[in-house]
């Protein structure tokens, strides 16, 4: 009796306290990984709501991904009732999904309940598991229908109002209505993906044991086929490969030798959005481990045995026999966010367009963030007439230097574009612009007038690129759009924004937008190559490649984890793995 | 570079030396567990195949259960071509798999991959991923069918020879023909049942969460049933109740207060297989969490929402709303046994009977262990002549009692019947028995004829009793019969089982049954109550409940486990569990 008591005691001390258990998690692990270990303690006094229940806001979130759950992670405040939405009660840490493909790591380690995030919170929040079927901003409700269906239930469906709507659905696999991959590729977009893909995995190489088939159709079975050169892709391919040749192999000592992995990319290089230095060592490493790299090979049907290839420069059809083939390739727009961006006239766009705030265009109080959404940067030579009038505060027609200088930070903070381009041509404010255009002699008392300012302004917007759709602009996303709503009634007395050039006073909140000056940090990008080596783009074009940026992956990640339970699971599975290597059973 | 060598050596090393992770493991979890490191271990020099092919026995077993993968595990003469058929490619430690159903073991953590398990040894041993579906003694064949349907693959279809076959195919589950068991409800014998029940408990706390439902129906969907009192419904019954009232009701606060879980058993009380003083227990401790135990309460028809249930005694009908059932009762033989019964004339018998040496009855090399067969055990009064012949060495037609005592031994190796009536009687050996029968004053020198024998032994035969179908049992047989295969040839010289008493000379081996002089062990058994609770029936009719003996539990088990990585998996996840709790996303 007595020893368990203890161990309950000792149990319910790690689930108060999850810091507790840091040390000696990563004192076993061996890892280097910051710790969030204040944050995820100073909500202990949940639970405290305000009084008047007909005075809370209604927000209600769509979707649980890496902006949703972000979102819900950081909101504070107790004044609102939240109502999440999704059809997935959990909240999976994508990119390790590579991982969970080949059992590196297990589906349950990636994911956190996101019941258990919203239950942290200072304010009510309810979550419902449905999927978002409508949109209807005019009577500010969304419609609901709910997946499950357990023994004799249909599927329920409900509507909730809102008054404050965050959407963030993420996006859906595009597969570029080319013929068969709908029915023939796996995804690798969700952890259900990912267990049908390590199961098929196994699945091939049990097929192709079987004693009765022709060499020609075991060959056929064990050729692996990635489609797409980004990370995903690219990170499947090298996990594949250390599975085979570190796990599979001892077990299927009969076909080991006919497994082939082709990875094809339609434009010249793999992992094109990185340093060239790293494309360029993972090609070369991917030879050398026998990845055949197919490079500016564009699929154009995927058949149920073969897969048809175009060479993009020569334009030849070639097919080739695979056994099971990963499609990786790009996103497209959900059916729900399609149909309300046409009812809200955006239907010609891709991705529903926000402002700088992530609000989405000419909807009021309509918030979309994550994959399902671009920020719709405004142009400054738009606003170019309404900038001059504001900084000309004496009206006279020209603008002296010192009166530019006033309202320059308000200029970069709502145009950041401005920065970057000043950052590109290596100067260090906006009067060397002025400077630039008006010659070189030119002194502090001189002055321009609005087509002056227009010319030397012409090209700021020429660099403006949109955001990434990751899984860090994601998060950060949701962490900005939380803390707007944590501090809503407080900026709406005291804005903080930048000044408004086409209206009174200022913004509310500073804009979310690209580069330094704003609320986005790019930290660096990774791309795991296999056999314990990792290539990282750092911020500053730092560029690090081999076993060391294998182990920052590894604390990175760890660090991440969106809480202490998952951060401890995902550990003790390296842990496993690096013991035990992968399971190969069809679970 | 130098530390990924160190971890790659420090990873190699536990590869090959599994026990040197036995201590570290063992401390940490602070479990009392044996052992099985030096065995493990001995089979280093696999790989020393006989060198003529042509010479080798093809031992063919079906099936990679607990019957299937201990035979597996000891079979260790070279000197066989083994082949091993099965659907599923992974040995699943079935005794775990209720706490696979609320989460407080990973699924992946009770299984092995059959290839791990046969590449230790020294034979040759092929895993082919089918089903058998037919068995043709005549041939020596078996029919098998592919389950693997990947891209464009039919299901092959195969015939492999065998020598020897080894049928272990196990039981399914049987639903006695009550109409909508199939249909309705939920089974728990495989790992993949276990995932299954797992998602759909969360899936009916999440339906019942949604907005629209009225109360009613949310009581509905959270009523859990199960059918069957025996240890496996007993045991999910106790981890739902843990799992509701120790993890979801933090989760899903407003409708904790509907749950409801209901047992149902046919007979009058509860695990009726166990000592009363259990029974008890296990009703009050089920009384008192609110767990509703509805003993003489017969299922008749299981609808979508409904399940119907007819009191055995008054024979009333009456009907519960239900959201979840699972169905524990019983089990029943597979369609491609039962044919193989009807074909060789066995196709009034309930299963395949086997001989004590777990040999088919009337088939020469197929043997058949686990649940698919019962040992049907030979009558002392069948064979009474051959063995009054065979003991009376003078053919005096009078038997002396030393020349019963000569063959005492062997009467009671081969009718094992014998021991266990003497010791009901608490008789220390058959001359007792003799002597009872022949009145008290009997010496060492009367004699007695063969009807004065048969009297004498007439009651030996009442209280045979078929073995249960058990893990313990299946598993024990397994290594019986890899013992009797690994000693063929040695045996074939210098049999060691009990003389022949209807042929010449003796036995090869000696026979499996029931009681202390033969090869089975009862090692007890545990039935699993919650709330860190265990009742536990073990040897000598000592029975255990309580604290002390879940942590019993938990250390047989982990010991129990088939490999060593099982074994650190399954207990890393009760680590993992004491202090996260269970995960309740919907994977």
């Amino acid at each position: 009796m007595q020893r368990v008591t203890v161990i309950e005691r000792f149990s319910k001390t790690f689930r108060d306290n999850p810091s507790f258990l840091s040390c000696s998690l990563f004192s076993l692990s061996g890892l280097v990984a910051y710790s969030e270990a204040g944050k995820s303690n100073d909500n202990s006094n949940a639970g405290e709501l305000v009084g008047a229940n007909n005075r809370k806001k209604k927000v209600v979130v769509l979707g649980t991904g890496w902006a949703g759950a972000s979102f819900l992670k950081n909101l504070k405040d107790p004044s609102y009732d939240i109502q999440v939405i999704s059809p997935r009660n959990y909240f999976a840490f994508t990119p390790l999904l590579p991982s969970v493909t080949c059992g590196t790591v297990e589906s349950r380690s990636v994911v956190e309940p996101i019941r258990n995030i919203i239950r942290k919170k200072y304010a009510e929040a309810y979550y419902w598991e449905a999927e978002c079927i409508k949109i209807d901003p005019e009577n500010k409700k969304v419609y609901c229908r709910s997946n499950l269906s357990i023994n004799g239930n249909g599927k329920e469906e409900f509507a909730v109002d809102y008054d404050y709507l965050v959407i963030a659905t993420g996006a859906r696999v595009n597969t570029f209505n080319i013929p068969g991959v709908e029915e023939n590729t796996f995804f690798l977009k969700e952890v259900e993906d990912a267990q049908k893909i390590r199961r098929t995995v196994i699945d091939c190489f049990e097929k192709a044991s079987l004693p009765t088939l022709s060499d020609e159709e075991r060959k056929r079975l064990l050729h692996f086929v990635i489609v797409g050169g980004g990370p995903t892709g690219v990170e499947f391919a090298a996990q594949l490969h250390d599975f085979v040749n570190e796990d599979i192999v001892r077990l299927y000592p009969k076909v080991k030798d006919l497994v082939k992995i082709t990875l094809l990319e339609a434009t010249d290089h793999i992992l094109n959005m990185f340093d060239k230095r790293i494309t360029a060592f993972a090609e070369e490493k991917f030879h050398r481990d026998g990845i055949d790299v197919k490079t500016g090979s564009m699929v154009v049907k995927v058949g149920e045995k073969e897969i048809s290839t175009k060479d993009v420069k020569r334009g030849e059809i070639t097919s080739m026999p695979y056994g099971m083939a990963v499609w990786s390739t790009g996103i497209g727009t959900r059916p729900v966010i399609m149909e309300f961006m046409k009812h809200i006239g955006q239907g010609n766009r891709r991705v529903l367009a926000t402002d700088e705030w992530l609000r989405v265009e000419g909807q009021e109080n309509v918030y979309a963030l994550g994959d399902c959404a671009t920020i719709n940067q405004r142009k400054v030579m738009e606003d170019i007439a309404a900038i001059f009038q504001k900084a000309d505060k004496d009206n006279s027609g020209t603008l002296t230097v010192k009166e530019f200088q006033e309202v320059l930070n308000d200029i970069c903070e709502r145009y950041p574009q401005v920065e970057l381009y000043l950052k590109n041509k290596k100067m260090s404010n906006l009067v060397d612009l002025l400077k630039e255009s008006k010659g070189n002699g030119v002194k502090e008392s001189i002055e321009v007038d609005i087509e002056e300012f227009k010319s030397a302004l012409s090209q700021v917007d020429t660099d403006m690129k949109n955001l990434p759709a990751t899984a860090q602009v994601a998060s950060q996303q949701g962490v900005y759009l939380a803390k707007c709503f944590n501090r809503m009634e407080e900026c709406e007395k005291n804005p903080e924004g930048p000044l408004r050039f086409r209206g009174e006073g200022r913004h509310r909140f500073r804009p979310f937008s690209l580069n330094a000056c704003s609320r986005y940090r790019h930290l660096g990008q990774f791309a795991p190559l296999g056999g314990e080596q990792t290539a990282a783009q750092l911020p500053g074009d730092w560029v690090s490649i081999g076993h060391s940026s294998q182990w920052l992956w590894y604390s990175v990640y760890a660090s991440k984890q969106v809480s202490w339970r998952t951060r401890a699971l995902v550990v003790s599975d390296w842990v496993r793995r690096f013991i035990f290597g992968r399971d190969s059973s069809q679970i």
